[in-house]
């Protein structure tokens, strides 16, 4: 009844602290169906929650102990108790998009006990606008960002239709659902999710953790010998110190139409434009608070690369990640001229991704990814300055609108994991023609963090215009 | 900046675990004052939140390192987060009680984490009475049920028109408020509680549990001759097993003056009624269940002793509970015969508790109220069965109405810690003319606590009847 924890999980298993939790999160926002009663919410509280079995994933919890010789192992609960998991809760009057961003940062603020399995879900209603929101959270031991926002949508249907849908936590035939989000790994089941653990960010700088220390400093050398795009030598900003446990959540979405729009326009791809949109908003952000630097910011971009590319063992179904450290141009006043420095830094650190060997894309990534874990290897190599400044994720999600019971969601938005020297993460999905932008940092580290929103929409005003749209 | 942790509060934390979270909790019911406007319930909770100083007792989290050889120790939080610990919520629809004690069973069911501060405060909106709610929860290592109570009740004021007054973790003037309520304890400054913090049930028993065990088994003797008020033979029954983390509670009160007339027209006490009340709802909710024991269920009864009666340390002001093994006559079918045998049983328990020596007093009370703690002392000394069936409290509080800011206090309900063996406790508090009940159970070992509730009132009913009222 007891299984090892992977190395991997293990990792974040003991890299995690009270200023660290390393719990990944997602918000879905829904509208009632047609015809929904008063009781709506309540109801489908209780399909949430009612599940008749729960899958193996979401109910084994880390346990150490002398029986296990100080190795963490995964262990059943044996007290599962699915009210502890799945709750009810309703935001303050007046159920602002404002109230409701404050309870998700509370929740995301708050570690998961290892003493009960590894994650959480809140049906919140309240909105005043009549939608029902969900947040999950999830340990990034189970599954990371990305395979959280796949397991999410995994359960939905194109259907409006279609009832008797089950909750993301319910234990699941394997065969692939019909109505699954048109994409390769829409119909993957629950066990697939688990098996096939994508490792992005965090999880490929653990797994890099382990590697021999003179293998991390060769590369290092030949990293610094690269293209300015790959530079480890970001500037010193306010986001790059040790933070605390308190998290503040920001999320807003744009109609894809107007990034695809700008990028026609200019030569440039979607996500350049996300780039740019996050560049200016950085600019005038970090300028408010007397605190930009002089050089540009760089930003770590994973990038998604095919099996074969990658050769990673985690790689099933082409979705291992690989980073690029694209220069934002934040030092630039012209919006144009940042669209233009971020599409050739991008382009350029793509093309030295190409070139390199699998274990050079683990290794590099690993070194760019995670300071927090890395820290000593570095300094060790003389690297004493941020890699980068912040992390910058898009991740493609279904392109048509899908439904859980009748209830269709109107937006999906990602809440990540900042961490010491990385008070501030982004994460973007697409769905339905929404791009929708998660942005989650340390509430201390990041003041103010919600005015983001309104430069980012500003910048994308900005980048219209130089585009002549 | 670090300061030892005294051995009762070590004790608390070290028997904590999952199933046993040791924290008190408090529900708190306000009505607005008139002309309240629609953000009463925000600028409520900022008051509550945005505090000039914290109080040292609420900014102390346990620590345990290398650097301290091991020990616990009491800690500042250096990274200290208000918004962590007083938060805003709402109710689901329709916001009806029932709502609300999920809410608070839910809240309370959650482990404390020793890293930050060990308490928190909830404010509460969307109860469809109009009223706002507040749930505190404090752990026993900082302050008992009684002194939480107390705390709570210490920053209101019979004035409804004064303003600018603290929240309960404020940092305050030693000085009594000359507003504070008129009881003994009323004017208590915060300092003072937590130096003279009343160690009622648990307490006694952490400190007991450090006493020679030839001291215990002796006492025990002696108590096993002793009248039957004092059995330690009290019969199993389903709320004597181990429990689980998942709490339930449930809250009502009844007019104290209902509960007076009962005990006028039979020559009994208040307590003795609240004994009674819980006596007739216990027979009725262990029969629907198939599971009423043929003997008498027997309920501890913490009763106050004068400081000198006692000569315990800790018993500065008076406030030092010895307890009373009380026969709640639960075999009898008759109402009145059982609220004769508990005015007799307590009666005969408060004469021998009278008889005995302070250092009896403390080893009786803790040999029949910390079954989890004392377990293995118990079993040494021959005793397996349970030393009695369940805890009832009835702590006196302020008899006239109080007021935070304006807002009226219309009931106050503790919610007490189960523990294995020990799966319901039921806490009494009097406010303001209101016998106020809160029930804390496990979900689990205790199905449909909430239904008590019911047996409660039918309960007074009953004896009302058979008192000819």
């Amino acid at each position: 009844m007891v299984n090892p924890i992977d190395p991997t999980a293990t990792g974040f298993l003991l890299a995690e602290n009270r200023n660290m939790p390393m719990h990944v999160g997602g918000l879905q926002l829904f509208e009632k169906p047609e015809g929904a009663g008063r009781n709506y919410v309540r109801e489908m509280y209780e399909q949430m929650r009612d599940v008749e079995q729960i899958a193996p994933l979401f109910l084994k919890h880390p346990h150490r102990s002398a029986r296990t010789a100080g190795q963490l192992v995964w262990q059943p609960d044996d007290q599962f108790d699915i009210e502890h998991h799945v709750r009810h809760s309703a935001l303050p009057r007046p159920g602002r998009i404002r109230e409701l961003l404050e309870l998700c940062s509370r929740l995301h603020s708050t570690r998961l006990a290892w003493e009960r399995p590894l994650w959480e879900a809140t049906v919140i209603e309240g909105l005043r606008d009549g939608r029902v929101a969900m947040y999950t959270k999830t340990h990034h031991a189970l599954v990371d960002g990305v395979s959280a926002m796949r397991l999410l949508a995994s359960v939905l249907s194109t259907d409006p239709d279609e009832r008797n849908m089950p909750a993301p936590w319910a234990m699941r035939p394997r065969a692939p659902r019909e109505e699954a989000p048109g994409r390769d790994d829409g119909g993957a089941s629950l066990s697939d999710v688990s098996a096939t653990t994508v490792r992005t960010a965090l999880a490929l700088a653990t797994e890099a953790a382990g590697m021999p220390g003179a293998l991390i400093r060769t590369l290092n050398k030949s990293v610094r010998n690269e293209t300015s795009a790959l530079s480890l030598y970001a500037p010193r900003t306010i986001l790059n110190q040790n933070i605390t446990g308190s998290r503040r959540f920001a999320a807003q979405d744009w109609p894809v139409e107007r990034l695809r729009g700008v990028g026609k326009a200019t030569g440039t791809t979607i996500n350049d434009v996300v780039l740019a949109m996050v560049s200016g908003a950085m600019r005038t952000y970090l300028a408010d608070l007397d605190a930009l630097p002089d050089t540009t910011l760089v930003s770590m971009v994973p990038v998604g690369l095919n099996a074969k590319q990658s050769g990673l063992a985690s790689a099933e179904g082409g979705n291992a990640v690989g980073s690029v450290m694209v220069q934002l141009g934040t030092h630039l006043p012209d919006p144009a001229q940042r669209l233009s420095a971020i599409h050739t830094s991008m382009k350029d650190g793509k093309e030295v991704l190409s070139s390199m060997t699998p274990a050079q894309i683990l290794a590099m990534s690993a070194l760019g990814q995670a300071p927090a874990i890395l820290g000593p290897a570095l300094r060790m190599s003389g690297v004493v300055r941020p890699p980068y400044n912040l992390i910058v994720s898009n991740v493609p999600g279904p392109r048509t609108t899908h439904y859980w019971n009748g209830a269709k969601l109107t937006g999906t938005y990602p809440l990540s994991i900042p961490i010491n020297g990385m008070a501030l993460n982004i994460t973007c999905t697409s769905y339905d023609g929404k791009m929708c932008f998660g942005l989650t940092g340390c509430r201390r580290t990041v003041p103010h963090l919600q005015v983001l929103l309104q430069y980012l929409d500003d910048e994308l005003k900005a980048l219209e215009r130089a585009a002549g749209i």
